[in-house]
């Protein structure tokens, strides 16, 4: 890979020949579960974006131009409108249905910051599919269909991944599964059982309720905690364990002001407060703060804070773990000691943080582990959204007109060469999984300068590659030091070496990128031992 | 296809699948002439055009928008300052050199007409080869095999295509030859001669000189020409043939007015034109071309015309077909009879028209046919234009540093498909070839309601399939009528129809699309007959 400019990549020969394994394996196994292929254009109107509303709710993700007659058009950074409009115009009648459009694409997104090289660029290529349905039943059959379908394309791609599924249900009741591969590069972080197999990403992870402190109360007292303005800062000023002081972190939903309270070591996690609250949150601003707590940004507490009508208190359920904690007073530079629920006016107690070590798993009570994975795929079950803004619909046998069920899922295809990558490698270079490998077999003559080397070299070659198996021949006139190197930063799966020292004791040297040392084999016998090797990777 | 807007296309899946196999001929044959794959984006900074020249070259059809952080993207409508830009970070010796670097990707232009359905696209894909060489030898056989290439992919693709050499050599002496298919759907016209098989572009072909006329020449004479603005309305009125009128139409190069003369049934070639003066041309204004004349717009001439040290006067070869010719005299509603060449006190002589029918060839001097063409292909001799501009240099064996010299090699993709099924169809539907057919066979079982019938119909399905025979059974429950309209329409190469009459008398029935009547066959020999209906298409 070569980088051009932020987020937008060159990919080299052998990239690009993994690239196009994995564009086969994913077309072979989306053509064997019975999904259509299309191709649709990267450039799409802007008005259909703006029927579904999506051309302000993405905002400056979506790339976008006026054409010379002054059209504005976009950058397809997903295909929802354009399929749904499509089917719009193809399809009449249940007769018609089931019906399962895919496309391998590329893909347009001005990501506020393009990182981690390829994984999240503005630039990629992705395998999306959206199923259309006549009922909920038929909706579930296309799912099923496309899990299994990701599960077979991920396997044959060597691929160690887990499944993430996130039925808790978002607004709109969605129900979605993602396909995560667990490695240190990943900008994804998961939140894994290592005893039951539980695992969710962590916007959606649930841990464990944690069990409620039984220390007796004490009456609250108000103290003066000059200087000190961070958790940090109060809990030493204090001396008060980081666990025992609460936050109160004022939001805004719908224009009323809610106020969050997560211990000092947790943070809270948006979506979730979203869910509890029931619509979309966002942080409020400096002057609501100050409004709403009469205090400046940094002393909100939960106690004589104004609370209206349409105020609300949120308190996460790990605040129930502890008695007599400390929050902010609603005044400057000053703290409450000794504040317990019972001390606030009202308030609702819901799950709104983020897990952290040490956290529990919801299912079996294990610890949790959380790690840092790369999202290669995502099922996702959409509903009646989009068709029924874009007039997706269709005839039932009564002649009845029904919006289509939809489902939507997606592969990128880059980060799935990214995570093979990631997940297997040495301090030496790349390990690829043989079904992504740019070559099967890297065959390196050592003596350049000798006609029976370069002689056998080529007969081998010519053998394997008549049988198939692809070869990547190191002709280059280096040392073999530079090439058995080179060979390993390449890592493709086999390597066999033709050299004098070998043949002087009667063969050639094979072995796997993952094996220590090389095996002696005679000649006629390369192509046998290549075919063992690759099947026994 | 299904427009999506103007100049976007979707490919449904028959379409696609055609899209498919040509990207794989294309794929195999480019490998085979030992072209590297490589893959760049379509967002590129703008200040790599920049440094070329070509932003403000190609203006509007250059798709461009600003980032998020401000930055100037455009969307590549062609990858030669991207690929330098590649070579000339990772190429430094001649030791790297020949190499040749290929896409298969997607180009955006904005084309003020996006029109010819979808041959001239607003995006679209190319295959796009750059190949770097040491030496004009090294380029040359470089352009060779890519010239010989692109033979192989087209025979392959079973287009019937001529090759039209453009070695005339325009402003740097570039040597070109594109690759077309006649058909009138074409939107290139394309100069032939039948016998001896000359082929030219209409904007480089020239056509046999003219044979000079001998008729005696005759005094000048000026005459009113009230209210005859055109060509034909000067002819009516002057009761002179359209062949004896001279046209005199003023362009601007570089600041200087030339005047161009071309007979009244030509028309000025602006590329000849700019040749033929040395640099580019554009028409002139009507402010200037009333300074120049001393007269409105529409009575230019050659004579008394105010001619200073920077006016030229460029005239025809063919004008010199007519004595006694009939210009515009530089005054409003007036024009000169008898005009010859010696009335004009300086002039150049130049073949600055196009070709129109009853030309000559210059090769044999048959007479030439004009057609349209589609323009699948392009190679084309850069030389070291861009690698000068973008540093891709190498250092040679004596260490010193030239820069490589460059040739490009453009397919375009969606052309294959649209100019096969151009070149290739009938009142029924498309023929298509059958290497780039989205499936070799069309089973058809009449009876879907006889088990006998499916069953025998399900059993020839897997035979074929087994045999690596692409087959697409039309399975619907709709009349034997409709389902061989449709199979003609969609024009796959074999039909086998299963039916209960032709079962009755012993068989299945097999033919060609192209074949009026079909034979009946036992229904053990479908794969047999299948195999050689395909082989002797």
């Amino acid at each position: 890979m070569r980088r051009l400019m932020s987020g937008a990549y060159i990919y080299m020969p052998l990239g690009l020949r993994s690239l196009n394994k994995a564009i086969g394996i994913v077309r072979e196994e989306m053509n064997r579960a019975g999904a259509n292929e299309i191709l649709m254009p990267a450039l799409q109107p802007a008005e259909l974006w703006e029927k579904t509303g999506r051309l302000a709710a993405l905002g400056e993700t979506m790339m976008q131009l006026d054409d010379r007659q002054g059209r504005r058009v976009v950058l397809g950074p997903t295909h929802e409108e354009v399929v749904t409009d499509l089917v719009s115009r193809e399809i009449h009648s249940y007769r018609q249905l089931p019906i399962n459009l895919y496309q391998i694409q590329t893909k347009f997104r001005d990501e506020i910051r393009p990182r981690f090289g390829v994984l999240r660029t503005r630039e990629f290529i992705m395998k999306d599919a959206y199923s259309f349905d006549v009922d909920a039943e038929g909706l579930n059959k296309s799912y099923q269909a496309m899990y299994d379908t990701y599960c077979r394309i991920f396997d044959r791609c060597g691929l160690k991944y887990i499944i993430v599924e996130a039925e808790s249900g978002a607004m709109g009741g969605d129900v979605s599964a993602e396909f995560m591969v667990p490695c240190t590069a990943g900008e994804d972080l998961l939140v894994l059982c290592p005893a039951c197999g539980y695992a969710a990403n962590m916007e959606r992870a649930q841990p464990a309720p944690l069990p409620e402190s039984d220390e007796p109360e004490k009456p609250t007292e108000i103290v003066p905690t000059p200087g000190a303005h961070t958790i940090e800062q109060v809990s030493k000023f204090l001396d008060v364990d980081i666990k025992k002081l609460v936050k109160t972190i004022i939001y805004m939903a719908d224009n009323n002001p809610v106020a969050a309270m997560v211990r000092g070591d947790h943070e809270v996690n948006e979506m979730k407060l979203s869910r509890a609250v029931g619509e979309p949150v966002k942080l409020a601003t400096a002057e609501i703060i100050e409004n709403v707590t009469g205090a400046p940004v940094g002393f909100a507490g939960p106690l004589k804070l104004p609370i209206g009508l349409h105020t609300r208190i949120v308190v996460d359920q790990a605040v129930l773990s502890v008695k007599n904690f400390v929050t902010g007073a609603n005044k400057a530079d000053t703290h409450v000691l000794n504040v317990n629920l019972y001390d606030i006016e009202k308030y609702e107690v819901a799950d709104i943080r983020f897990a952290v070590a040490g956290d529990k798993c919801p299912k079996c009570g294990v610890e949790i582990e959380i790690k840092n994975g790369i999202e290669i795929g995502h099922v996702f079950k959409l509903g009646t959204k989009y068709s029924k803004k874009l007039g997706a619909t269709f005839l039932d046998e009564s002649g009845s007109e029904h919006p289509a069920l939809m489902g939507c899922y997606g592969i990128g295809i880059n980060r799935i060469i990214a995570s093979a990558i990631e997940m297997s490698y040495d301090k030496d270079g790349i390990i690829w999984p043989k079904n992504i490998a740019p070559y099967h077999v890297e065959l390196i003559p050592l003596n350049m300068d000798m006609p029976e080397i370069t002689g056998l070299a080529d007969k081998i070659y010519a053998e394997l590659a008549d049988a198939g198996i692809e070869v990547l021949m190191d002709d280059r006139d280096e040392s073999p030091g530079s090439k058995f190197k080179d060979a390993d930063l390449v890592g493709l799966p086999v390597r066999v070496v033709v050299g004098k020292k070998g043949l002087d004791k009667g063969g050639v040297e094979i072995k796997l990128r993952t094996e220590a040392k090389p095996q002696l084999i005679p000649p006629e016998k390369v192509l046998e031992e290549v075919r063992k090797k690759l099947n026994t990777d």
